[in-house]
């Protein structure tokens, strides 16, 4: 066979894989010492027991035939799609109805899946830094062009994250066709306003672009003044794709369960300009290349949308929230310039003295024994910067901030 | 945006789609008539609790911090590859290791998405009739040109299954870059014999093809003279990828979990005609585009791989088999041609006075109020034929066989 030469474009070492390695490293070399994972994305609380008892519920159905349940609907079942429509949406005054609502086995797999759906020569925009599966997807799917010397890829469209800005990004000059946001944003924590969204969405009508959406830590957001969904801003519906998950709201990152908000109201062009609505398109890239989520875990999703399930996101996202708060203090306390930290688990932070994200990454892990993500990782404009989570245990998270004061930095 | 125009390339009604509907109009129109669905690809009998308790525990994992499983791996835990790999591989005299083994939410997703990283202009091989997926997928993936009256993509090359053949196809003459192959096939329920597979791994030594082989089916087979797994013969895995579900065999339709096998002797050629790794290849797009199957189901899954696991499956693919050779003997008791239903769930029939497919189809809802699938749905070779399922419970297969006994041909 003839390899997808795109793929091979793509540098041999994912960010991550690259930060695991060194930590590993380190730890052979320093057999004494504990390193504290300030770097990891992944969620510690477990999961909530109205969830649970959900789980097993669906899963004892499958014991009799009576009972049992087969294929399920590609788009999901309708009591989980009609739990979202109305507990994310309709409930805060917002008009999407659960045909237009389909459930993933996870953001990061419609993320790269709705690639499927856009032209192959569409023009692609991503803020700068942002989660490194927007550019990863967008060159496996032959939109990248090539890799400059820059670190940066000569088909994609950058928006810059700068201290400039306060680390919100503008709608460009340049042309795209698909662009994707992320607020609040991983891996700075830092939030959209209405006015600035507003901006990208009026830059998504002007230029006929979808805005692909990932508001996976929407429910780290607890001011009213700043927008939980796209959706808020009036017109959005016309340009937006929502994409959201359970994984860090309710710990499902190893259950896997997500969605995805496609509106009726959004239109491509075809071939010949005439409008092609988005949401069958990707109801056909689902049903032909997808089987649905998982019958019980869609059970336990479900149950996020009970009292008990509510007060339990509400619960674990405090606990996060607070380890960020304490991390954004302390950090500025050693003199750090912070970022985020409220309305997300991400801190973002740059020493005045210590400008080279791995080389800061490696001072800390060397003398405080503590693992961060090097910003560099994200995107250019990340360079510099690092990247500390919330996800970590109360304890650990103090005794990291604790570790972090005695540096010299 | 723009649309990937080749969604809008594809017919816009899918064949189960159809099928359903037509069923529907029937129930509408005959409100007293009980259909009997033998259309149906999907399993009715309930999960071993062997695997349910596995599940559970799984499930119950998740309620504590202490053994609280976050992010798995991309490729799946190592505890089911390995059962994998010794259970349906090295314990068979094949040595496929656990690294070439990925855990997928299920075929289809894994047929469609293995499209990402063969090269945009490959020319793709059907067996014809086939599974919809193949050719569905490879239109969306820009693979197919377009679709002329015959009812054929002029891109796609067509390995015809005919009476002449004995519904089992040979390679082409014309150049193919990916082949789909199915054994036992679906919707035929024939098997491929050593010989013949032999020759298909020849002509993809030769062509520099890979063959997708989708065995799904491979635990209906039960005589050693019938290929299990492609890797039977000498030289596939230096040319095929090979797909199995654990979703016909031990009912996870709805649980949804597979693997796809990508052995490391697999090479692709890059861009210069050099060697690039096809497992490599893969892990990448799954390492960038998913994040895993389900930990309980993952779990469950295992849980096939003990005594009882194995014993189950046993017991569930008797009773449809026994279903498949007891409407394989009805079927020609009343004048049809059958092909299957011996190593297969899967009955394909032709009745020598009835020669359009959807007329047959019409004619068994109506005067029998069975439903069936019409052979032409699945492609041009496919016309005049009919396929049924022994997937419905024994009850209700011996009452459709029964009414069938009673139409005139």
């Amino acid at each position: 066979m003839k390899a997808n030469t795109n793929f091979t474009k793509l540098p041999q070492s994912y960010l991550f894989s690259e930060v695991a390695a060194r930590i590993r490293d380190h730890k052979e070399s320093n057999p004494e010492s504990e390193v504290i994972r300030m770097d990891i994305g992944d969620v510690t609380l477990p999961i909530a027991r109205c969830v649970l008892d959900a789980m097993h519920k669906g899963i004892e159905e499958m014991a009799s035939t009576v009972t049992f349940r087969g294929y399920g609907p590609e788009q999901g079942y309708a009591f989980l799609r009609e739990a979202i429509s109305e507990g994310d949406y309709k409930s805060r005054g917002l008009d999407i109805s659960p045909d237009e609502i389909f459930i993933s086995d996870g953001a990061k797999s419609d993320l790269g899946n709705l690639g499927d759906i856009y032209s192959p020569d569409s023009v692609v925009a991503v803020a700068d830094p942002g989660y490194p599966v927007y550019v990863d997807t967008a060159v496996m799917g032959g939109r990248g062009g090539d890799l400059t010397e820059s670190g940066r890829w000569n088909k994609i469209v950058y928006a810059d994250s700068t201290p400039e800005n306060g680390f919100v990004p503008r709608p460009p000059k340049e042309h795209a066709d698909v662009v994707y946001l992320c607020s609040p944003n991983n891996p700075t924590g830092v939030v959209f306003d209405r006015e600035t969204l507003k901006e990208w969405v009026e830059y998504a009508r002007r230029e006929k672009a979808v805005i692909v959406y990932d508001s996976a830590y929407e429910a780290f957001v607890d001011d009213p003044a700043v927008p939980r969904s796209i959706y808020e801003i009036p017109g959005a519906q016309e340009v937006a794709i929502e994409i959201r998950s359970f994984s860090k709201t309710a710990g499902f990152t190893g259950l896997r369960c997500g969605y995805t908000v496609v509106p009726k109201a959004l239109k491509a062009s075809g071939e010949n300009g005439e409008e092609v609505s988005v949401n069958r398109l990707w109801n056909r890239r689902q049903s032909t290349k997808f089987n649905g989520a998982s019958y019980p875990i869609q059970c336990g999703a479900a149950a996020l949308y009970s009292p008990e399930g509510r007060a339990a996101i509400k619960e674990n996202i405090d606990v996060y929230k607070s380890n960020a708060r304490y991390i954004k203090k302390k950090l500025s306390e050693a003199g750090f310039e912070t970022y985020g930290g409220e309305h997300s688990p991400y801190v973002w932070a740059r020493h005045p003295e210590q400008t080279d994200s791995w080389a800061l990454f490696a001072k800390l892990l060397k003398e405080a024994g503590i693992s961060c993500t090097p910003g560099i990782g994200f995107g250019r404009a990340g360079g510099g910067y690092i990247r500390l989570t919330g996800f970590n245990t109360p304890e650990k998270t103090r005794e990291a901030m604790d570790r972090l004061g005695k540096v010299d930095f």
